[in-house]
């Protein structure tokens, strides 16, 4: 049994970790931090887990968390939880990071998109944590930083392409979030009424989920470049990724499901749709599955490859806890077994 | 291990049933048996399961699952299962069916909400299927019905209220379900842009579902008459039940609290909520938990109780695995220990 | 052509007022007043009505609007603006209000679920904006108060029957409403990942519009007792009220749809459905119409009334703008004749 | 006054259109013409447009309508409507077209898309009817052909470009589309609790509508191959496509706006928002406006153009609307007036 703290337990991140954790038989959640919620019950504020747990949550500390926890989850904002990852760590606790401040390789390519890094000697000891490409340092490393949602999705549907040589390294993703990605801050942007029944773009060719995608995506082969719009969907859950990028060469869409199925054998969370079946959010919505589904403009030479993803389970939490029970020992999908509920 | 064979296995409450024992540790899913898709595998028309069973549909046909079933499950509309529900029943197999066909004792209120019972035998030998109202009986049938979904969230949140005499038994149970409730098979009235952005109520005062009432409230103390009124609301999962009726003599919220826990002490299914709470259906939503709240208006002498359940869970589903449960001896958890999802 | 100034914008009430008023060929909108945005162009907020207005926000000023228009709008908060009400009237300025000052009859009872009122002779020369029973009163007075939104779905329903007589006078009023009629203002309870796929009831017996409906059925006949709980509903508009009293005499559903019509006889924005036809939110959403639908439960003798209507519309600004018609001595459906939109 | 005829009254199409030809003062709707609802009052099955019209649905018969009308809207499926329609003309009357039947310059793409084309001989006399494109020629036709939804909104935000050689010719059309696009047949995609919380793609790369983009921004310029891709969004109306192109050559957003007012000069449905807005579907939603958002992304020199419009009124009803009045010699905006509704 291994005893963990959670910094930022009440955002959606947060308490959907809380949640997954909950079911997890190896793993107790003995600490709780928050900001504007210390001293009050979480089942409070959160009324779906009542009866589930009762704890109250405590100010974000980590050495009166490093009392009752060994590993500790952070979710907060970018830049406010550096200082305390690193204390963390110098006290021998393993980390698991949901913010950007450990994504990213370079310290410039960070400050280009947020703001100077607190703490650039993170980056170097930090892995990024996506099993699908890096399992190996997963299981080695006291800290992974958890990849951000768009990410996560865009980066399953092109590694096998970019991989194997058969785009061109110059890619275009379209993605379509439901509403929980913006978390549960108020904005005019999400309340209920100006975002329902509409469609936006937002942040075109600006969101600083992109580097991760550039790092990422150029880590499997040529340097890639990325063209990324992030769409707000009136739903809760869910992001749809639609990827295009021109063949290098002519190719059949069974030969490209050959391709991906080989690059994800084995992979317990990647399923490869045939040919001809597109992947829908609703159909991983409560688990931590991708569906990838592909297909080919033959008039264009052009690949189309479409992910989906919960984007608070594989896009976050879920993600967590894969890379959680990797560095536990633990049953990689310990806790995730979840069937996606339907409908 | 016992084998389970489910009838009508594709529709919204044979799937999430297949789901749920999918998860099911003591529980082999042997037979799914259906109309219109035998012969095609369950995870084509349910991409959400893919991976998870690898089964064809077969022929509606008990002798055949007979074979490999102990259990059978019949989610077949009413009137439809009761030829072969006998059969199985005279085969010496338990059965749990999701139709009206054996929630009623009465065949003439059968026939007056339905048509002619094509077998009134069956009456005799089911029980109704609330563990909250039948535990014990449940535990020693070989036939349990499932209540329907409005039933169970009106009677949850009058019996205790009946049972004591606080109230007049002339109650007015207003109800707001999710569509999933009307089931996946195609109409006007849930075609999607018909129904969303709308309510409407349906059915006003002469709903099917107002019998299963009467008789379940009735049994709990004096003779009660309910006027019923669905709505249908714009989302996918969820039954609200705000129910109204006369108290027979003042009392404060805390006192009711009291009683409507004392009355549900042990249960493990339902939250009487602090008073002061109001449920909602998203914090019961993908569990088999039911949220009840109270209020009283003081100026008219009327108690409103208010409850929340997931319909195809608690109001469906989860409801035929709990019962499930009790007639095999499991744990009456088994299975439908996942907490809600939020958001 | 008669110019008019509105302070209160930028709310939905405020906007959707804007938007009809520009449709009125016998109205000029002269001033807008509001507080946050001062000095923005209405259309950089609203970039629905670019193109229709280019107008700055001004402050909220009697004087300075009274430079250029004759009647005022108030779309503010209750007590905020009841003191530039009075300002206004004593100016010689007609005045429709938004807010709840000036529709209760009594101070006291306004106390009871407001605060002091800051005003109190303002309650003796409004009027009721409600034409359907106080159309005379309305052509002939300086200030009218627009009804609360649930009041209206809720009056119109049972202002029938209590005025013949036909109901027992203690009713039960049940509400679904729209997110929009939470207003503009950022709340957890309209995040739209809080609200969505949820269902939930709100103030149970003890909503501020109660007294309002109690007001307005009393005046039809007998002292009218109301229990009244509101429900928020995912969607953008309406409200559908379902409405319950017990008969004081038998009489069948062919018999109350003719007294309703009786009744409603001439009225513009009235449907009484036919026998059997149940009303919908969308039937009405986009337009200022009602639409009622009456039930009998036979068995226990009461009867359900449901009505449906867009809450910012009929609501709030058609109510509003059908008022000022009437003040104004146009036609009393300019600028109303908006079929609603489907789907 | 001109009297009109509509075929297929009663899809969403037609009845969109029968919603703004009641609000026209210089036409009258003088038959309805349906298939499976001949016989019915139209206001029986849109019960939002009782009291607006009180008229039968007849047989789909050119010769009976010509007795009463002049201009003939067919809303009927591809290829049903092709001999009437040429009847129609024959007969010497007005007609303006909804289906794939006239869009297409060659019957060989046609055939190619749909099936081999029953009227070749229509081709040649069609207008496309996009005003922005083909004002003159549909001031002059006897033949309209309404565009489809998704080529109007990607036609619009990429014709500039097109027309003035700032991008390559190899574009990507990125489409997201509410539910009432596919219409009010019964389907288990728009069913309800199907679509209702996910986001899917379909028909990638093969959609029928790719031809017309190619046909008409070919029109503008250069030859234009196009891969489009469209998605399925939870919501009632609206289409937001998101087009992607390679610039030819640096240039700045500022420029890019001014470019495509330069183009849309005068145009009275389309606006090109300031640098840095971005559109959103309900900006246009109830309207027959178009917006356009436009941006760069300058590390990879890369267009991206957005469009949104309302896809039963731009992308159907109102655009026929325009034409009409174009073809009538009304005003061009005339029952075309309404602003958006918001929220």
């Amino acid at each position: 049994m291994t005893n963990v703290a959670i910094f930022g337990a009440t955002g959606y991140g947060g308490v959907e970790l809380l949640r997954i954790l909950l079911e997890h038989p190896d793993v107790n959640v003995a600490y709780l931090g928050g900001h504007t919620t210390v001293g009050e019950n979480v089942a409070e504020f959160y009324p779906h887990l009542s009866g589930a747990i009762d704890m109250e949550v405590r100010e974000i500390d980590v050495s009166a968390a490093a009392e009752v926890a060994d590993l500790m989850f952070f979710a907060l904002p970018h830049a406010v939880g550096a200082e305390l990852v690193a204390e963390a760590l110098e006290g021998g606790h393993r980390v698991i990071d949901f913010s950007a401040d450990c994504r990213l390789k370079s310290a410039e390519i960070y400050e280009l998109h947020y703001e100077p890094h607190p703490r650039p000697d993170l980056l170097e000891q930090a892995v990024y944590g996506l099993p699908e490409l890096h399992r190996e340092e997963i299981i080695q490393t006291q800290l992974t930083a958890v990849p951000g949602c768009y990410p996560t999705s865009a980066i399953l549907a092109l590694a096998p392409a970019v991989s194997e040589g058969i785009i061109e390294p110059d890619v275009i993703v379209d993605s379509k979030s439901g509403v929980s990605g913006a978390g549960r801050k108020l904005s005019l942007v999400t309340h209920y009424t100006e975002c329902n029944e509409s469609v936006a773009a937002y942040k075109i060719a600006s969101h600083r989920h992109t580097p991760e995608m550039v790092q990422e995506l150029s880590g499997c082969g040529a340097d890639v470049s990325v063209t990324f719009t992030p769409h707000l969907i009136p739903m809760n859950r869910g992001i749809l990724s639609t990827c295009y990028a021109k063949l290098t060469a002519g190719m059949t869409v069974d030969e490209l499901v050959d391709l991906y199925r080989g690059f994800y054998d084995g992979e317990p969370f990647v399923r490869v749709l045939d040919a001809g079946s597109v992947p829908a959010t609703k159909h991983v919505s409560g688990s931590n599955f991708c569906h990838i589904g592909l297909a080919i403009d033959e008039t264009n030479g052009r690949l189309i490859a479409v992910s989906a993803i919960d984007n608070l389970i594989k896009g976050l939490a879920g993600a967590a806890v894969q890379c959680m029970n990797l560095m536990l020992g633990c049953d990689e999908t310990t806790a995730l077994e979840r069937h996606p509920i339907w409908p």
